[in-house]
């Protein structure tokens, strides 16, 4: 043993544990108390802190007072019931704790020799989703496919880009690079990360089309194929269509049979990226959403934003494993082992673009179970019934309209003025503290998104905040 | 209200979060007891899951209790002070809380708009350790670079290369692809995050030259300066070189002086990949291993493995913020804010691939402030001590040889005789329970691994371990 040691014991981390959870269970007793958007300038935060680390150790309670002091001033309180901006980042107790223990114990994933239990936890809990959510049987681990977890969306898309970048090029593009002719196809309404892909992945983002939408902000298939068509006409090598259930600005839900199909008829990757709205074909009578999925080589959704699950937890499905594997998989001899070489394991570093991983499936089962599936149909059910509430009032309120369908939990809305009201509206309500709303364009114009979703929003959060809209609409 | 919630409320999460900390102290109390090495076979674990997830909630006690009862056997513990193998992945008491904090606020920081304290500490921190490192200054944020916290080096690594070839194309590679000429350098023995890098960047590993090492597998920089000429003179377009602080396979040191003062000739992006063996540079005697590291462009290292932060926390440092962000950043409407178009803030999404980001700085700030520069110092010291102490060791028995230097923590070692002796010993040890150490291959041969960095591995942990080598050694 050294002489001196500056670690904290297990009996001072059962003390000061205790003290962090009281700290949490108080925060969320009083967040309602707290202006959702933080309301500070540039700079202000960095100013309460020292130049330089300290030298000697520091007493961990007068950190934890800190974390009042210091930091909640400069924090955006997505955990509050009245955040309706962009998406919600769903905590919730059990996911909570059970990322507490994936901290502790601090087991990489990378093989599933370096902690099977990291591998195979996460193995299983992909596949209950698989009928949980209603996913085609070819995305189970005991079929052709598999999930796996990632840390956001974005990563995500870009693993099936590569895939399919991979078998376009019959497996040539790790090895010589891309040749500048592989054509990628999204919508124009699309996330930025699907653009980004086509960056990193060495497509361009000049080879990237971002295909028209109908009224509704959906994907036109016929302008998908009629794009492919001339593509082909001019040489050019199309292997990678993404698809949307429920794009970040309007919740648009683009028309996955349809483009499965013509997916299918050209041979191309099919990804479906249900980042948010996946989550809600928990709920059977939603799952209308994701009609034609069945046709997807590849599907991305985050318990991370609607499945009361913190942070980072993104669940990817492939329908070809081996596809993804070939493309991602790198075997130096300091990783090689009796396992891997036995070919009986899956090892998920060779699903992703990182090597490490932590053990992210202990807060994804404990959230499932905690809930049960009945629990989260429950509380999902819950805020789209209150978004249609609310889409409602929008409607019978004349001095507003609907700026685009709301079929879930996200209804963009206009004040009938100007751009520059609108964005005056939003801005007082931010001000305000009481709420949270954000923004997108739809047609060129400024759009108002109101999100429900955060896991303790409930009825009168959102009457609250819909008489604050009207309140700061009189004043404009 | 909700007539029904499911959700666990304070109340429950102070009872149940107790609960979780005395279980992760008794399992740290414990963790001796337990064998090093999960000894599951494939299937093990899952196979005491239930086929479906649950309907109905369960109880959380008894979610928790399946963590002795299911996940413990499967887990190789990582945490335990008789890990030896690949490298440390190190937790403690202050990072585990101070993520529990992070799980908690659920805050998204992919905009300094979207949560200010988590961007302004993440930059703070990130300045307090360019001195703590003796990194050079053209890494602070107030200067003309910056660092950001990422999830592992390989990601880190990647940016650097895409910012590396955006540079190198005059900003075209995004729009246009790659064009297959660019050429990519790093020495045989780096990570294989490099070659992975390759192949996602559109790169192609055709394309990264694995330049030869010297007898103490350090990249030569002759050989470097002649390939790069070779590459020129066949008209292809070199842009990017990786050298390595401590090679994952051996801690072989490249040296940096020499090989940037190469790529500052031929104006090639120079990177630098510390990921272990940075933390060292706490300590003013080991800053040695990182002399040259002022011709950078990019350094990465990761707290999560050797400074008692838990995963994930990479530091990911550039000299120039602009060639990341222009070559990173994507601005779709519904991420404009009025702080984004003062240019008076860091967006972070702007830095690495994924655009949602968790609260990570929070962590690395409880580590330092709870250790204090001198407690961090104090622990690598004694790590390093301890290495030392092994290698004089294995030098005094004549039955084992070095098989490498040894500079600081890691001792790569052979027992004199043939290669399925030295694997047969190492599985020994391993299946025993009572260490887990894993292996390389250096000049063809298998050779021993034996870190030293677990957050409490101690002298006695580092002498019964030798002890249990040279017993089965006995055995051979």
């Amino acid at each position: 043993m050294p002489e001196e040691s500056y670690h904290m014991t297990p009996q001072q981390f059962r003390e000061y544990g205790r003290a962090v959870v009281d700290w949490i269970a108080d925060y969320y007793e009083h967040i309602e108390e707290l202006p959702v958007l933080s309301q500070v300038e540039p700079g202000d935060i960095r100013r309460k802190l020292p130049h330089q680390a300290p030298a000697a150790p520091e007493d961990f309670l007068s950190i934890l007072d800190d974390m009042s002091r210091v930091i909640l001033p400069g924090v955006t309180h997505w955990q509050s019931p009245n955040f309706f901006a962009y998406f919600p980042a769903n905590a919730s107790g059990p996911a909570i704790l059970g990322d507490m223990l994936s901290s502790a114990l601090g087991v990489q994933g990378m093989l599933w020799a370096t902690s099977p239990a990291c591998t195979e936890l996460e193995t299983h809990v992909l596949d209950w989703l698989v009928p949980m959510l209603g996913l085609p049987e070819k995305f189970l681990s005991t079929s052709t496919g598999g999930g796996v977890i990632q840390d956001t969306a974005s990563s995500s898309s870009l693993c099936a880009m590569l895939a399919a970048r991979e078998r376009a090029t019959s497996y040539q593009s790790n090895r010589q690079g891309c040749n500048g002719r592989l054509i990628a196809y999204t919508s124009n309404q699309a996330h930025s990360s699907i653009e980004k892909s086509a960056m990193v992945a060495g497509i361009g983002v000049e080879n990237l089309r971002l295909i028209d939408v109908d009224d509704c902000f959906a994907m036109r298939p016929d302008a998908l194929a009629q794009q492919i068509a001339r593509d082909r006409d001019a040489r050019l090598v199309p292997f990678f269509v993404s698809a949307t259930v429920g794009t970040t600005s309007s919740n648009a839900l683009d028309p996955l049979a349809a483009i499965g199909s013509i997916c299918r008829e050209n041979n191309l990757w099919f990804h479906v990226d249900a980042a948010m709205s996946g989550t809600a074909a928990l709920c059977p009578e939603f799952r209308y959403i994701q009609d034609g999925v069945d046709f997807a080589d590849s599907y991305t959704f985050n318990p991370h934003k609607w499945m009361f699950t913190n942070f980072d937890c993104n669940c990817f499905y492939v329908s070809d494993r081996k596809a993804l594997i070939d493309t991602l998989s790198i075997l130096p001899e300091y990783l090689r082992n009796q396992a891997t070489e036995s070919g009986a394991v899956f090892d998920y570093r060779d699903w992703h673009i990182p090597l490490g991983r932590r053990f992210r499936s202990l807060k994804l089962w404990f959230v499932i179970r905690h809930y049960g599936s009945e629990g989260l149909q429950f509380h999902v059910r819950s805020h789209v019934a209150l978004a249609q509430r609310f889409a409602g009032w929008v409607k019978q309120d004349k001095r507003f309209e609907l700026a685009a369908p709301a079929p879930l939990n996200l209804v963009c809305f206009r004040y009938r003025g100007n751009d520059g009201q609108n964005e005056e509206l939003m801005n007082r309500l931010n001000r305000s503290g009481d709420l949270y709303l954000t923004h997108t364009r739809l047609n060129g114009r400024f759009t108002l998104r109101f999100c429900i979703g955060q896991t303790n929003t409930s009825d009168r959060h959102v009457e609250q905040a819909w008489k604050r809209i009207q309140e700061e609409a009189s004043q404009l």
